[in-house]
């Protein structure tokens, strides 16, 4: 690919402009939703005994105002994000090389997520043949959704070696053309038409109800979260809010090691592997080379901080018992930094004494009632 | 009381616009939501093997075509359409008697659930006491709910000997006006407000969007299901539709006979008691005196169906998993009757070929991540 240093001044505002324009018709405008109950909450200090065994106990609990407001790509079309970057980069795709040859080849990846249901179902809305590479442990759900899509589900072992071997072996078969998960211009402008809506939908949403601001009048966003696994989201959102006053913050998992991104932002050096269990298991990856161009410029990402798994967890039950709203753990990373990371709260509290209003990207909401009872038995 | 039979013929479409002038400030205008998943599923026959062990082993599985309609009122104010009843009752409690008179005495209730949550919201918004009588074996998360509303929580027994017993000690002490969870008529006009909004809403979205709709330029619903527990939501509903084309049915959980207001229909008469412990808690009580007067007379409620637990259970996996809603197994008996009920499924086949518009009330969404967790491990 091209060199990341220069294709990313190629990431504009404009070009997440110009993917909107192409995937409108296939995706959701997700709602943007308020909860007076979350906003009470996170507006609360915390107790001085959550603080304890943390850096920051035995110091005051900081005291941050917040209003959120929820961008639920959990409502998204296969129930995430990817459905937006997955149908951008296959119609850039097929604008480059015409129907008949995409087609003829059809697309490949191999992703055991969201991203293997999204290309299933942008490949079968644009009649395009699609592969897709799972490791054969996939569970039964994910491995039935991508096929319900119509996708041929073609089995790898778990290891990235493994796993590539039978993506070149299915693209020598077919001449499938690769659409990767995060790391590829094309998915980056589709994740952050995510961003595009989020300010429309804040400003509509504001002007009808200005109690749901901090401020009356106000025309934009504080901050934005999103989660960062391989940064596409966080990239795309960050490119869109570039030339705007909203800062843009990422979110990720602390556990084994899955907070690269942050610990990569401390060294001045991206960390290129990550080897995590964590249950946000959407964010098990280490943050793509393109991703890393955007991440890394403090004039895009403002910063990214990190959450326990016990956070993530505590996030989730309130959004689900408060807010009713289903969001799997990957979701709520950037909420639980708002409620829980003293680092990031003390910051809002500096910052703004009359508090932010902070956009939150819940990334997505596919996960089962078993799983939910597993996390919370 | 005065005579329910009496009583009754007051409960009128113009009741109910009456109350939705009065609770309309201090309720959630409830989303209507839409899933074509749900919409695909539904419109299925079901398989051979889901009818084995039931009376219609071996018949051809019914195909009749649903388009739903939610009306959420998991996300009104509470997490339960209970809102509105005691936001009526109370303020008409104030308007015949005196804010002064209302505030000396207070208001009391006996309720385990979201009455009682419901009750306390009303009373503390408009600045009277509530005494909230809860057995003592109440759920923690429940009575603290009930607390946070700033609501007096007396505990007694579980039975309701032991229950009414305390109701009469605190009355006597405070001289509080009992105000019950739905054998009334004031209650019932509340919950009817549900059906009010559901029927503008649906107009408004299959105006907007006529492609949600199972035949173009429709103004009308086919037909409205609601659960059935004390039967205050579902004798307010048939209310406001008494006087339209939209058929109102009830739907029950069968399990150890909770679906006493069907079995009343097919004896002739009111069941009066009923102990089951169904996992849709929010229906273990029998339908009220006052509600089985609209609810037994055809020309209001057009027929009561009843669901199995594993019904119930697979209904609410498939609202949480898809819609990525979060509601209680009460709020579900209503889809698990469209989705499983082949006796309901077999008469929409036959009554209109091309389907029905269902609008479906999903009554509330107050549950937790381990009960949810509890029912699917």
């Amino acid at each position: 690919m091209t060199d990341p240093s220069v294709l990313v001044q190629s990431l504009t505002p404009s070009a997440i402009h110009e993917a909107y324009s192409l995937i409108q018709p296939y995706v959701h405008r997700t709602p943007l939703l308020t909860c007076q109950t979350l906003n009470t909450i996170a507006s609360a200090p915390q107790s001085p005994e959550a603080l304890s065994g943390t850096s920051s106990e035995g110091q005051t609990p900081a005291n941050p105002k917040f209003r959120f407001f929820f961008k639920c790509e959990n409502y998204q079309r296969i129930g995430a994000f990817k459905a937006r970057g997955a149908f951008h980069a296959l119609l850039r795709l097929i604008a480059e090389r015409g129907q008949e040859d995409v087609q003829k080849r059809g697309v490949i990846t191999h992703s055991s997520g969201n991203h293997a249901q999204a290309l299933a179902l942008a490949a079968s809305t644009l009649g395009v043949p699609a592969y897709i590479i799972m490791p054969s442990i996939s569970t039964l759900s994910k491995i039935a959704g991508t096929r319900s899509h119509g996708a041929e589900v073609i089995f790898s072992g778990s290891t990235s070696v493994a796993r590539e071997a039978v993506v070149a072996d299915v693209q020598a078969k077919t001449g499938a053309i690769l659409i990767p998960p995060y790391d590829d211009f094309n998915i980056i402008c589709g994740q952050g038409t995510t961003a595009l809506e989020l300010e429309e939908q804040y400003r509509e949403l504001v002007a009808e109800k200005p109690n749901l601001s901090i401020r009356q009048g106000s025309t934009a966003l504080d901050a934005v979260f999103t989660p960062i696994g391989g940064g596409g989201l966080n990239s795309g959102v960050a490119t869109f809010f570039s030339d705007k006053t909203t800062k843009v913050f990422g979110a990720e998992p602390s556990f084994e090691g899955a907070d690269d991104c942050r610990r990569g932002l401390d060294a001045g050096e991206r960390v290129p592997a990550v080897s995590t269990l964590t249950i946000a298991d959407g964010l098990r990856t280490p943050v793509g080379l393109l991703n890393w161009e955007v991440i890394s410029n403090r004039n895009k990402v403002a910063g990214v901080y990190a959450v326990t798994e016990e956070q993530i967890k505590a996030a989730m039950r309130l959004v689900l018992e408060r807010m009713k709203v289903v969001v799997e753990p990957s979701a709520v990373v950037g909420l639980a930094v708002c409620l829980y990371n003293e680092e990031f709260r003390r910051l809002v509290e500096k910052e703004a004494p009359e508090g932010w209003d902070v956009g939150i990207v819940f990334s997505g909401g596919n996960t089962t009632v078993e799983a939910i009872g597993k996390l919370f038995s």
